[in-house]
């Protein structure tokens, strides 16, 4: 276990005092100031402030985005990711589908006391890098420890405020019919990824979780003028759970083909052995985009140039009442419904 | 138990079929969105927006505040406040305590499997009520479910977004030699309150906490022209470890006077039977600021205006290395220290 071994080396908590987080770690006192002071604030660059209990920031213009997101996936580490780096793409994410560019994110974790401390900062570590490749800062945090048994290992809450710089409405009222719907990748693998670990399968290829973050090509497109309507991430449920979202809130049909739906070949196949379509099944760094028929060609051009398999798969229909249709390998058409859960709980 | 079955009349989920929360109520189909829109949405005041990832806003100035708290206390119900009500007021208390005008929450919750819908409802309208008392919106959220025996009941995160409208640096940077130091109100009612309900106390009179928003006493000091060197609210650890906070980011002394720290009698009477110290039990509706003495009768009039029992409680002194200590009531002076963990987990 060399990367254990480096864990231990490298974690500016020593160890063999502290090997698991206390109930005191998150009790205000002494061994809650190591931990912000030793761990949190040098990974997170910002040694050097004056702990707070707001952050204070200028945001570089009035129109801003802001949301917010816990993750609870289980497990903490799987192929492609962990619950670090996804806690940092998923609120930068959320942002760019706003069309903004993410700026400041806060951190807030709830720990179970025994979690191991090199689980702890292995997982700062990849917030850590996350936050460097989405571009973003980490502005503000806060700990909680609660006792054993009343958590599970880590909940990282993270939220997040972008800046506005383009005067479109990306929203749901702007989509149009006869928009081109697009995706920016292929499907299911974050969802197969988690899966693979919980269950403890081996297919011949590791499949890897797709989590990234998509601020980046979503600020590309609208440098190159593309009129964008809508945006929505293909998180939980999927995307046939952002195209019933989408047909809900603005009464409109929406048509899409089986065929040109990009799914991996060894993702369609784990798909089918554990009985999931991969309509539902949840990404963690592909969107759908709403783009005017006219952008299209332009719009994929520039997806494709970051993920090979971004594809536009259907089109907007009338405004006859919400709905959304497939059309199938074969050639029937069915209705894509929403689910009533989700076909895996605690995938983000 | 009337309040039960009122619950139950206005809970907008149908608790016959849903008496309890379910995995699939975080699974992002139809049950979650059937809780969001029927019960978040129209609770929170965002009945008429179109869901989408983020929220845009359009902020009134281009300073502003971010701040983030995730609220884990244990119980969820107890004399003077509850989980929902706290997960508003603390936030918009650290937006306050950079003299902020909070403007904007994200709300984050982590439910458990098996939550009673009533219990979740309560605390909805909880959230709903201390909104409106502290002047936010609540605008952009999430919830994700874990399953039974992973989490404990709810776990609030509340992200908030604030403005500042003053030119002053509200820091412990800005703290000076000679500053008088005063405190909004009586301490520890916060802790003993919790505690009281956790162990099963009974005292002559119920102790209730002091959870309160004091964004609006803060606000009145700026109005009132009053130059504030620094804030801080005295959640855990109290006000020891504020104090401690402060003394060494400044590298400063500050002296206090056990005779002017305002402790209730039932409170003070409450620490004595459980060995408790009211200078590091929890608070949450109290802060300290940090005030030139040419301020100080003009500040504390503000202060008292509000709570009654505010109080100046010490001075700043040198600058020839941090340290707190307090004049106790027989004369002798003792240094207030950090604690390691703190006396009661789980507090906030």
């Amino acid at each position: 276990m060399e990367a254990n071994q480096d864990l231990t080396l490298t974690c500016p908590i020593p160890i063999q005092n502290y090997p698991h987080v206390l109930l005191a770690h998150g009790g205000g006192g002494r061994l809650m100031h190591q931990l912000i002071d030793q761990m949190f604030r040098p990974a997170f660059g910002t040694a050097t402030e004056i702990p707070h209990d707001a952050t204070t920031l200028t945001l570089p213009g009035q129109k801003i985005a802001m949301t917010t997101d816990s993750y609870v996936v289980n497990p903490l580490f799987f192929p492609g990711g962990d619950i670090g780096s996804m806690a940092i793409y998923g609120t930068v994410n959320d942002l760019a589908m706003a069309g903004a560019r993410p700026l400041y994110l806060s951190v807030g974790f709830i720990l179970e006391e025994g979690l191991p401390m090199t689980t702890l900062w292995r997982i700062i570590q990849a917030m850590q890098m996350a936050a460097k490749r989405a571009g973003v800062k980490i502005v503000t945090g806060d700990t909680k420890v609660v006792d054993r048994g009343k958590g599970d290992g880590i909940f990282i809450n993270t939220s997040g405020v972008g800046i506005i710089e383009h005067p479109l409405a990306i929203s749901p009222t702007s989509v149009q019919s006869g928009d081109a719907v697009l995706v920016s990748g292929d499907l299911g693998r974050h969802g197969i990824a988690i899966m693979a670990v919980r269950e403890g399968l081996e297919f011949e290829t590791t499949i890897e979780s797709d989590s990234a973050p998509v601020a980046d090509v979503v600020l590309e497109l609208l440098n190159a003028g593309v009129d964008i309507h809508c945006l929505r991430d293909l998180t939980r449920g999927g995307l046939a759970s952002a195209l019933n979202e989408i047909a809900t809130a603005t009464d409109l049909k929406i048509a899409i083909d089986e065929n040109k739906i990009p799914v991996r070949e060894d993702v369609g196949g784990a798909c089918e052995i554990l009985g999931f379509d991969p309509l539902y099944v949840a990404n963690e760094g592909r969107f759908v985009a709403f783009i005017p028929e006219k952008d299209r060609e332009k719009s994929l051009a520039i997806l494709q140039q970051k993920e090979s398999s971004a594809c536009a798969i259907g089109t907007v229909g009338d405004r006859t009442g919400a709905r959304v249709t497939m059309r199938s390998k074969i050639g029937a058409t069915r209705i894509i419904d929403l689910l009533s859960g989700e076909q895996l709980p605690r995938i983000c």
